[in-house]
């Protein structure tokens, strides 16, 4: 890691005035790795903020194809990382190799399919009434609307994603597409990886002739919230626990002017086995499901943390397997220390409570995390049990077992807001199913059927968000195309002249885009 | 007014159960209209939820040409209001029979326009990601979404717009477009209004077999704080002031779930007046814009309350004239008493300030508000003296006089957001405006030449929002058909067979309606 300098990045250069110094560990061996990094003065949250602010009239003001091109450069520099980066991200984490690669991979691509939606035009939202001189009572005045990125964002890295939630994540490819300036809070946990995708970042900016403060990262502890509340700071995306993103909410919410965060939080991703299923591939069903609980070490926001079943015979085989097929994985280590310790708590909460019970999953000791696996009385459910509404981060699921299709719904009106909500099931089990999956769609942003929903494909149509406390804010997505949403606002011109309008609304559609025109979707120029 | 019985709407019927009785007043004598409306008890507060929360589920499952029948059949019964209810409108309001025909005719025309909405399907937000079973290393599902209504929508009715921004006004059309029910707040300043309008969307919801409580309202001071925080409410829309739209918004944040407030509260609508313009037509622009301050005695959230020029004679001869016309305006009558003591404070505020001077209007007095026009310090502006950044609710606006272009951009930084912002412009003036254009968009929802901001066009391309303190979130907008996006949240439907997606997601598309498949807008049907 001979390259990490460990300053701030701010407008283009680079600034450390501070004097906390902080280090990054190997997470296999709590090591801490060579080098520093100067936590952000409030200075120079300040300085990224303004730095940002300043770009924000440029770039926003640049075409979506040069925007376009600055995401293409910054996929090619991800995807020249060579092995020493991946090394590094993977000593920070203790994330394996592959899922390094795959991540990177994912995360390079997030940047082209932005790139793409910039090139297709229709994240513009053009929108034309034509002039209506004639039209009595009163005539109509030419009126066209498009959107415009809300001003600089501040973007918090998640911890378990170092890439594809973090400093060219999800958030930072959505905000920079939209014409946004970006503030990103590095995580503690991966600052070195932080700094080399920092970077390369800054090198796609400098090929492609970006603003200097277009993208800006600060370090440290507790400088978050000055940044969430610099008056320069527009819209927050963030990753991360309810109660870090509450804050944040909070904090947007009492400002002078109260901004939007979109906080990606809790989600437990209830999955509901179906009977036909499991009489055919219960077994199947167990294995699938055992290797998604303990994927990444459990460490993902849709993680499956609770495992739903009508009581019978198929269930109760299935349930067998599933405990052995837990209780056969390996421990693996977790992001950091305090992730365990937090993964710890959590499964002694668990033990603790006299309504549910362990069925697998060695004693949880040492330096990694075992996958779990317990069974909880539905009366818990039912009765709102906070234990079970709690995401634990980690590779545990908590089983219940209902009486009947009938109670399936009770159970489910007891859970809270969810990324995720997942039907096993067979043709049959889906007979009449209308009202189930009706109430389904109320209680989250992507329903699966016969699928697990770890694994989130970044395309047009995919929905990372959900219903409190899920999300903040169920109107959003983090991951997919629609993500550049939540950083985009409607401007409405009257009257203007054509040459004067932003080139989506000019008459002769210079970009070729779609366009609602008097109501109706054309490619068509205005003569 | 005999069919005035003035109980609250819950779930279709009427409840009347506190004790606290209600008068509404005759606008411009100050007495009391007969009848009473009965405040609605905490419990009857949450009865409305409750029925718009149990109405949701039906409500939202409903075809979208189903809800299109009802918006239709809502503008119907508007229609066929007959002369006793504008007669009720305009002693409630002391406005104009005239503009109540014309507010009644955009109001059903309003919800004319969301039916259209409805019928067209691009609010559907159809997206299809097909699935890629043989791609590496990784296959892709298939991955589906389009958006549904986020739940009870709680909408509070303006004092200015007794019709178009109240019962059946732009909030009730786009939550119920969007199959959102909704528990309407009534204002205080029109019940008697609110009451009939209710009945008619009330015969409507019965002609079209709508469930009940797809409509709920209720009357009283501060019953309003209790609706926001009722759990079952998911969204609220606001129109009014910035001091109550901002206790809305910390009301919404601080819920245990907190929900999305668009609140449309405060913006002055700053004219800039260029020389060409002025010298070309300096006495039009006096009279067209002392027309646009004192239309509806100032109570439009687009009135012109900031008009800057640059310093020049065409500039003084047009204040001048200016002057003229406002002191030839007549006193009009205000909303209500609280509002012309609103407005008489507001004037004393801008005469008692020693770098503000009184060009013109009578001395304020008695029951009817006289336009005023006042002049301020262009160092006022710089500084940013928070009076000129204050809305005063009726027939004022204030001049400020510039030394330069180059000051224009100067003082427009000093701004807070604005709902509006208008040039006044010959072409000669708009050669080289790129910088002051990039200025404007951000700083305002809607952008003007040559047009005057009051009149705001009920369409595709309107935006009536902006940066706050314009509105709570500027990302929305509360006139014209993409105010339902406010209400609208997505949903992802992943390796869902066919028959169990929505219509929208169909592989038929039974709605033929426009969707992006695989990155490319089409109607066609999959195969």
């Amino acid at each position: 890691m001979s390259s990490i300098i460990g300053l701030n990045y701010i407008a283009g250069a680079r600034s450390g005035a501070g004097d906390i110094r902080l280090q990054s560990v190997d997470a296999q061996s709590g090591e801490p790795l060579p080098g520093f990094f100067v936590q952000a003065t409030d200075a120079e949250v300040d300085a990224a903020a303004q730095a940002a602010a300043s770009a924000y009239p440029t770039y926003r003001a640049l075409s979506a194809l040069r925007r376009a091109e600055f995401l293409d450069a910054i996929a090619e520099e991800l995807d020249a990382l060579g092995d020493d980066f991946i090394a590094t991200v993977c000593r920070e984490t203790a994330l394996p190799n592959a899922r390094i690669l795959g991540e990177l991979a994912r995360t390079s691509g997030q940047m082209r399919l932005f790139a793409k939606v910039l090139r297709r035009g229709d994240f513009h939202g053009a929108r034309i009434d034509r002039a209506m001189p004639d039209r009595k009572p009163l005539p109509r005045p030419d009126l066209r609307q498009c959107r415009m990125g809300v001003g600089p964002v501040a973007v918090f890295g998640a911890s378990n994603f170092p890439l594809a939630f973090s400093t060219a994540g999800g958030d930072t490819a959505a905000a920079l597409a939209a014409g946004c300036p970006v503030v990103f809070k590095a995580h503690s946990g991966h600052m070195a990886t932080a700094e080399l995708v920092a970077d390369a970042i800054l090198r796609a900016a400098g090929q492609t002739a970006m603003p200097d403060g277009v993208f800006n990262m600060i370090y440290g502890g507790g400088v978050g919230e000055r940044l969430v509340k610099h008056s320069s700071i527009q819209a927050v995306g963030f990753t991360g626990s309810l109660k870090g993103g509450r804050a944040l909410c909070e904090m947007a919410a009492s400002r002078k002017q109260p901004i939007p965060v979109f906080a990606e939080m809790s989600s437990i991703n209830p999955m509901l086995l179906l009977p036909r299923a499991l009489q055919q591939r219960g077994d199947q069903i167990a294995t699938e499901l055992a290797a998604s609980v303990v994927q990444g070490c459990g460490q993902l926001c849709t993680n499956p943390g609770l495992i739903i079943g009508i009581r019978s015979p198929e269930f109760s085989s299935f349930l067998d397997r599933l405990a052995s097929n837990i209780a056969d994985q390996p421990a693996q280590t977790m992001l950091n220390a305090g992730t365990l310790r937090s993964y710890q708590a959590g499964i002694g909460r668990l033990h603790a409570h006299a309504g549910i019970s362990h069925l697998a999953g060695q004693a949880q000791q040492g330096s990694q995390a075992f996958p779990q696996l317990f069974q909880a009385d539905v009366n818990l459910l039912l009765e709102g049990e906070e234990l079970l509404q709690e995401e634990v981060f980690g590779p545990v699921s908590v089983v219940v077992e209902i009486d009947s299709r009938k109670q399936l719904q009770q159970a489910l009106s007891a859970l809270q807001g969810q990324l995720t909500v997942t039907l096993i099931a067979e043709p049959d089990d889906l007979e009449n199913a209308g009202d189930l999956i009706a109430q389904l769609e109320q209680m989250a942003g992507r329903l699966l059927v016969n699928g697990y929903p770890t694994g989130v494909e970044v395309c047009d149509a995919m929905v990372h968000g959900g219903p409190y406390p899920a999300t903040s804010d169920a109107r959003g997505t983090s991951v997919g195309t629609l993500a550049i949403d939540r950083f985009l606002r409607p401007i409405c011109y009257q009257n203007y002249p054509s040459d004067l309008l932003p080139e989506a609304l000019q008459d002769a559609n210079p970009l070729g885009i779609w366009r609602l025109i008097d109501g109706h979707s054309c490619k068509e120029a205005l003569v």
